[in-house]
């Protein structure tokens, strides 16, 4: 029927029947391999509090980033589509009129891997039979409304479902962590770990900066008045992410760039931004001294380094004076690596113990700086491809790119990034169909043989990811 | 025959049976429908004269910088190819004689876009039966010859038998437009429609600046001696425009640089250029003003707002000197969108009144800068592979890095841009080909179905540049 | 059986049977052509000396940088590797534990370049039938040693049994080039040539300056104290140079940046340097002027230029410092060449007696400044992907940029640039392979016909690169 949602058992592979055939062998080799998350930005009070999740709306619409600002770029406003107001001007809040709305403009999607995400995630997560289309809208919307009230549709019970195996959630550095202690006392075998941002603390021109540093003193029980005693904090916190499983960092800064100061440089930059003088120059020197010092932490404590760097943060003022922080405002621009890391992999990318994984959103970087560097440096990783490069075509680029140079084994295998935790399964499964058709590719032109090929499947899913983020290290 | 011009029926298309099989069918649902062709450079005086063009070398190779820049890099000179120098010293003038050596050297082209273009000009607008080589340059020379007196060559005919629906020129600012009122005129049912291209008048900086200024007061009938009045005068000559078909115009930038003046300073910039005392940083701050106000006016007045950035013009003196603008020596340069077009975004881009389409001539900003800002801004579309980029190959970068992000609807069809009347026809086949084939990559692998696909190859041929140029809110 | 090492007739070819029929017979025709190979870093002193080659592990292992980065990324330092120190500190020195260790990781390359030449040197130049395993090692290890010891393994008859015809090795500007004579008069009939580089003189920021110039001097017997002697030593040796065979120079800069200096602030920037006195910025102008001058030295003696621009040597101190030069710690950068090549070429450029092959480490490059420059300047021709992105994927990614704007002929044909001898069939076919695949993608989408890949097959493999380096001028 047209109208049926049906997904191809072959959806992503190259048409080539000589591919297609090695492709989907190598996939069923790992397609039911249990789900590593290792980067991710689900709650955690989801599962500590274990509550169903609100309607479907609420649950897949308004959060999703992906989703409004494409709507948004064709008309749609973010008011009419219940996305919550900074100042609590009153928005849409008929949800089943959302998702009419959002219906209607699913066509937009085509090619898009949202929309593979939402086909897969409809079809298997909610067994919805039909296709998403302005007529049959309310009927799914009722129908997965339905499937949320049901107890296996509760954060805990989707997690062993899928075979989640282990989810890093990304929290704040000054976080005291509440939900994922009680995750812990719980006694529930579910292994969510947390992951340590320093942002908030580490970028002296944020206009939260004072605040995030409140709460670190209040968490630490330091007086956080003196850099010295803001890197004794920082180290306390790490210590105290690791306790509750965290084994990486995370840094999202607009460009990589790293400067060892002295410390009296970085005191006296330290003291400006607490009498909120320092300016942009001083601020951008003290990030990427901060790098620093997360690194010679990381050689320390061996907690993973990850570096997200290229985004410029809301670039649509309206959108953020009206709507606030990640409304799909944040725009890519060039990265430089090859300069900017240069100090810190020159101080400490020698070290074995220290373990550094990259990530772009300058596709360009990929062939001429990235696999190079990965190449070379034993402390670096490269993260898949990250957001807007998530993708089929995006996937094939980096694996195109990168592999020549690096390998397979410089690179950290899949994340999904998502906090979207309905998703997950999509995407993991699209990214081992994507792995497999890019091996056949290998295979079918003899560049390698199967037996490599189905080695390095395992590799893409599993063994690259535990090692690269240490999660087999408990 | 060996020496016999075919067109296979399924050029361009994949090898792959399956792919090929699914491209035949979206390119036959689109192959017969009316062309439409909203941005270009031929000649408004061909429609309102209507005489025969001229000989196959001046009509085809003397004014194609495509041709003349690749037979000049291998050696041949302009002189010999006909081109005209500025200083009128003479140059070659045997036209059959320059035509044997374009055949001569044809063997270049293989594998460029000039080489299908020229094929499917030959075998479908002259009825060529035979491949151009240095023994049938003559006869086939004679033959397009002949073919140029008939009624049926001639540019209206041209118009009506290859159903252009719609096409636009490219016109100065201060240009009075008289081939376009004669056409309206002259009741002939063609439409022809100028765009409003201000850069002669809004670039200080060249030698000619003066002189376009100048005729856009008589054009006007305003003394334009203050920046008050030349705005005046560009809002009076848009409205012009406009009352002649105009739907868009057209800014070609170096960079897309947009920054506010205060109207102080703007005065002050204005007043220093017309004393001829304005200095490089001036011009460049009044270039990136004068956008700003273009995006003003577009949200006042409706027309669309195209920018073509990154173009390093003349870039060879010898031959700029020796023969003028436009002669295959502009040479493209990085390009920054994120930050140099975050002005205008701000104050325009939310205003779905606004409509601006993006070029580029940096393929690295596709995935980096132009897809986020397009699947974001609800003004932004951006346009088909440009220039150096209009090609199969071209073409299926722009769609694989632009698509996952952007979506199909925030692209803007097709357009040819060309001078070449005769190759509009090819040009527009070959792009609905290359686009039929991508789409069939889709189906065959699942992303989308056929129905979906149906649907976009008509919106890729019709529906989108429709829209995007508003060519139906007439 | 699994373990055995064969190579399959079609490998590197598209999985689609029309294409990989046609690549098939397209590489057939040039299969067994002879080698040209004008760039490289082979030892003069092998064919003039024509002794044994030690053994596997100093041949192939030590010197090879794409082997040993790749270990060192990995975690294997470079002591075990045996690569030796700067300051004699002892290393590892048991070459069949080395061999070893190698066989250990050489899962480490799948899906790289290094594997595929490393696989076709095994099965065709040494004739070992097993692949290379920790298991295999030492047997393998074994045989290439008998085989080395072997007359037909000793440089000369190497040369002869591949059919390398021309091979270039790369010779500071102040070398005597005693091995070149050496091999000129022993009346032996192989084509050994030098080619002409000065970086050591011309870039007076490296700290063997003085040293080199100091050369300079004893080899011409001038002494250099004056800008303009050193200009008349250059010269001086680019003729001793072309007497013993060389047709071109080579320039490995940090950017392409070209500017003209006048006498007396040349002459003053080399009293500085002299003195120990010239800063970075005069660093930067001289050897952006150093190049205008090679560029006016080509014109004269019609040596054809390279420029191989983009690398940041020495990335790694720690590297640098413990081990030297060339340890695979160059890492690639940004690179333009709109602007800074338009000086030199709106100098020379439009001199049909220049010849200037550019070369890139930074594939954006390719169709964005590089393609359109070729596609237009007399003097200019690309050479094949350079270093990382000389691979199957580095170079379709190269003709999908290049080929649509510049065509085939403004290319150069591929080169091997490697200091591997046993390599360069390996690394010949490879690329035969790559651009026979190619072509055949064209003729199956008809966009040339099997006539035309046949000529271009050709024009890739031995036209285009005798002609671009005048190796047929003799």
């Amino acid at each position: 029927m047209a109208d049926q949602l049906m997904l191809d058992e072959n959806r992503f592979f190259d048409a080539d029947p000589k591919i297609r055939g090695i492709a989907a062998k190598l996939y069923h080799s790992v397609e039911s391999l249990p789900i590593i998350s290792p980067h991710g930005h689900t709650e955690p009070r989801w599962f500590s509090e274990n509550e169903p999740f609100p309607d479907p709306t609420a649950l897949i619409l308004i959060p999703d980033h992906y989703i409004f600002r494409m709507l948004y770029s064709q008309g749609v406003t973010l008011e009419s589509l219940g996305v919550p107001t900074r100042d609590g001007t009153p928005v849409e809040s008929d949800h089943r009129k959302i998702w009419q709305c959002f219906a209607d403009h699913f066509y937009l999607f085509a090619g898009t891997p949202t929309a593979a995400w939402l086909k897969h995630e409809f079809s298997v997560v909610f067994e919805v039979d039909e296709k998403l289309t302005s007529r049959s809208a309310l009927a799914i919307y009722d129908h997965i409304a339905a499937q949320l009230k049901k107890p296996e549709f509760r954060p805990r019970a989707i997690l062993e479902r899928f075979k989640i195996e282990v989810l890093s959630t990304t929290d704040a550095a000054e976080s005291p962590l509440p939900h994922h202690k009680t995750i812990r006392d719980s006694g529930w075998a579910g292994r969510i770990i947390p992951a340590f941002r320093p942002d908030g603390v580490t970028d002296i021109s944020r206009p939260d900066w004072r605040h995030n540093l409140a709460v670190l003193s209040v968490t630490t029980g330091l007086d956080i008045s003196s850099f010295a005693v803001f890197i004794d904090a920082l180290e306390l916190q790490r210590r105290f992410f690791k306790s509750l499983g965290a084994t990486s960092t995370d840094h999202g800064v607009l460009t990589p760039f790293t400067q060892e100061l002295s410390k009296t440089a970085a005191e006296k930059i330290f003291q400006k931004a607490l009498a909120g003088t320092a300016d942009e120059t001083e601020a951008r020197q003290f990030t990427a001294h901060m790098l620093m010092e997360m690194a010679r932490m990381s050689v320390d404590d061996g907690l993973v380094m990850q570096i997200h760097p290229g985004s410029l943060r809301n670039h649509n003022k309206f959108i953020f004076d009206r709507f606030g922080l990640d409304k799909g405002a944040d725009i890519p621009q060039q990265t430089e690596f090859t300069k900017n890391l240069q100090p810190l992999l020159n101080k400490f990318g020698n070290n074995t113990n220290f373990s550094l994984i990259l990530f772009t959103l300058d596709e360009s970087t990929y062939s001429r700086e990235l696999a190079p560097l990965a190449g070379f440096y034993p402390c670096l990783k490269l993260g898949p491809p990250w957001w807007f490069h998530d993708s089929i075509e995006g996937m094939k680029r980096c694996r195109q790119r990168v592999i020549e140079t690096a390998g397979f084994y410089n690179t950290a295998g899949f994340n999904d990034d998502t906090r979207a935790l309905l998703s997950i399964p999509a995407r993991h499964d699209l990214a081992r169909r994507v792995d497999s058709n890019f091996l056949a590719g290998l295979v079918a032109r003899h560049i390698i043989d199967f037996a490599e090929a189905e080695d390095l499947v395992y590799e893409l899913t599993h063994g690259l990811v535990k090692r690269a983020y240490k999660l087999d290290d408990v």
